[in-house]
């Protein structure tokens, strides 16, 4: 069987992806799993190439069938974008917020046409994203735009950790809100086909309460007994394994020791916290992150998309310093999920 | 200085309370740092002790003066106590529930003679404690209930995590209406203090948002700019290090790392979370947590009070298994703070 060819994106051209798309390029163990084809500009890959060292060769990419591929050359599918020569690095633009919006689309059209058995995709700019006019609350927000999905989620990993959101990018008022039986079913429906596709038959999934203690009985809010309970049950009822609703506090230093093999969370900073504090390490003397671990993948839309776990890090931008680290996991993870087969729909799995 | 006599309550009888305090007793630092008086049921501590497989003698507290101390005595104040001869371990009863409250309330009397340098919790039952009539959502609230405090907190520490509370045992909904600026202003003035008493100059305290992001700009909640911003600027001006609205997700592995002294959280398991991720391990082959490390100290309050940062683990009540370790440390934090003096009041220090 062939290696799956990867669609990596730029991420925004001012922030650290593009150095770090061409080092995991460099990388052993991401040579040995995947054609990686680079999208974006290849000016600023050429670019990115400079300041990081490397000798690869930068390649315009047209076809899989006429690419060369291998450590000493990078393949590069363009997408649209303006001249970015001149483009400041470290600074949000809305050129560049426009040109990591495009790469993405890019990317997405190539995962649909076939060419791209899966997607990586390298940090955006929030802020650039909304300068240039694309109103996204982040990627998978993109991602479900462009694939028209409705039922998706985020899920991310790190250490022993896989966490499914409920919501994300959403005031914690709003996540309140959010967390709907129904919402809560197809969560739990994702979780567990995300470890299937993960490679675990009967995936043990752990859903957090809402409320502190899990609503302790009923004495802290309502919403783990008129949401979350009958929605483990349609999960259990549907053959799941699925325990909760369990007070978050407890549930992740349990699943961090590998009792569960997902864990659902019911709102972006209960399910970030844990992931963050087991997959970064702060080197005080240093003053700069030592670790950033982690994966972030979309689940329910038609298209296999992981990300890298971090912020274009425009502290650090054009400098070479930016670990590649969780780039290669990403890469490494989509290629897993490439050759376990194209993600059911939220639709077509039911 | 004479070492400060410590009153260190049972906790729910039923519970594993009663036999940690009395193996912690046995620990060396623990004789070496405090006179150790165990509060509660003389009865419940003699059977813990012939559970533990502890050869120290049980003798009834009357004053400080008359009572002999050291590893082979285990001083006990009664407290009031229905008989408990034919307690079930390991079960909600009404009986243990009213026992756990009055052997606080016995303690709090204990600190406030004066008789007391300070207090140490064992764990308690919330159900038995409500199933007694005793309607209080932790000790926290006993403590502030029996002292009179209004303006209290609750400060959680594991590994370099030293984390306070905007608000702790409210359903989330609650919480978000409790993140107002004069709340977090009395939040952070409460940290600042408990740095200061543990013997930091000028405590760096990180405030995390209540969104995620920290609001991202106002794109996802406005209690960071209307509240949060206008409490951190007032701390600022009254000359404290403060830094925030910070984003969650990524603030607490910096304080892990050392970079903040103390983290103002605005609820529960914003804070609780990665307090647990770094201080409990759970091992899964054995089926148990091999670690759960974390102390609890309430600010604002005219005693100091450290408890335990575990429950009563009724499923190994009786057996002797349960680990002193988390009640070792709350006795040598609350050691170590009755050695710098009482605190302050939330009135007085004004």
């Amino acid at each position: 069987m062939r290696a799956p060819l990867l669609a990596i994106t730029m991420g925004d051209p001012a922030g650290v992806g593009p150095e770090i798309a061409v080092k995991a390029l460099a990388d052993e163990r991401v040579q040995g799993a995947c054609r990686p084809l680079l999208v974006g500009s290849a000016e600023v890959f050429a670019a990115a190439a400079r300041i990081v060292g490397s000798g690869a060769r930068i390649v315009p990419f047209t076809d899989p069938g006429a690419a060369r591929w291998g450590p000493e050359y990078v393949n590069v599918a363009a997408s649209e974008t303006a001249p970015l020569a001149e483009l400041p690095r470290g600074e949000v633009s809305a050129a560049a917020g426009a040109a990591g919006y495009h790469a993405i689309a890019r990317a997405v059209e190539l995962a649909r046409a076939g060419t791209a058995a899966a997607t990586v995709t390298g940090p955006i700019h929030k802020e650039a994203l909304n300068l240039a006019g694309f109103r996204f609350a982040g990627q998978t927000e993109i991602y479900a735009h462009l694939t028209g999905t409705r039922d998706y989620a985020m899920l991310l990993m790190a250490g022993a950790l896989r966490v499914v959101h409920v919501s994300t990018h959403v005031s914690l008022r709003e996540a309140c809100e959010r967390v709907t039986r129904q919402r809560v079913e197809t969560v739990i429906r994702l979780a567990h086909e995300a470890g299937r596709r993960l490679g675990i038959a009967a995936p043990r999934i752990g859903v957090a309460g809402l409320n502190p203690h899990a609503g302790d009985g009923g004495l802290f809010g309502s919403e783990e007994r008129t949401q979350i309970v009958p929605a483990i049950e349609a999960a259990r009822a549907a053959g799941m394994v699925v325990e909760g609703p369990l007070p978050a506090d407890t549930l992740f230093p349990k699943a961090n020791g590998g009792y569960y093999d997902l864990v659902v969370a019911m709102y972006h900073d209960q399910g970030h916290i844990p992931l963050k504090v087991v997959g970064f390490t702060w080197d005080n003397g240093a003053g700069v992150w030592s670790a950033v671990d982690g994966v972030n993948v979309t689940l329910g839309i038609p298209v296999i998309r992981v990300s890298v776990d971090h912020g274009t890090a425009f502290d650090v931008a054009g400098t070479g310093r930016a670990s590649e680290d969780s780039m290669i996991q990403a890469i490494l993870c989509a290629a897993q999920m490439a050759r376990a087969g194209q993600p059911a729909t939220g639709a077509s799995s039911r």
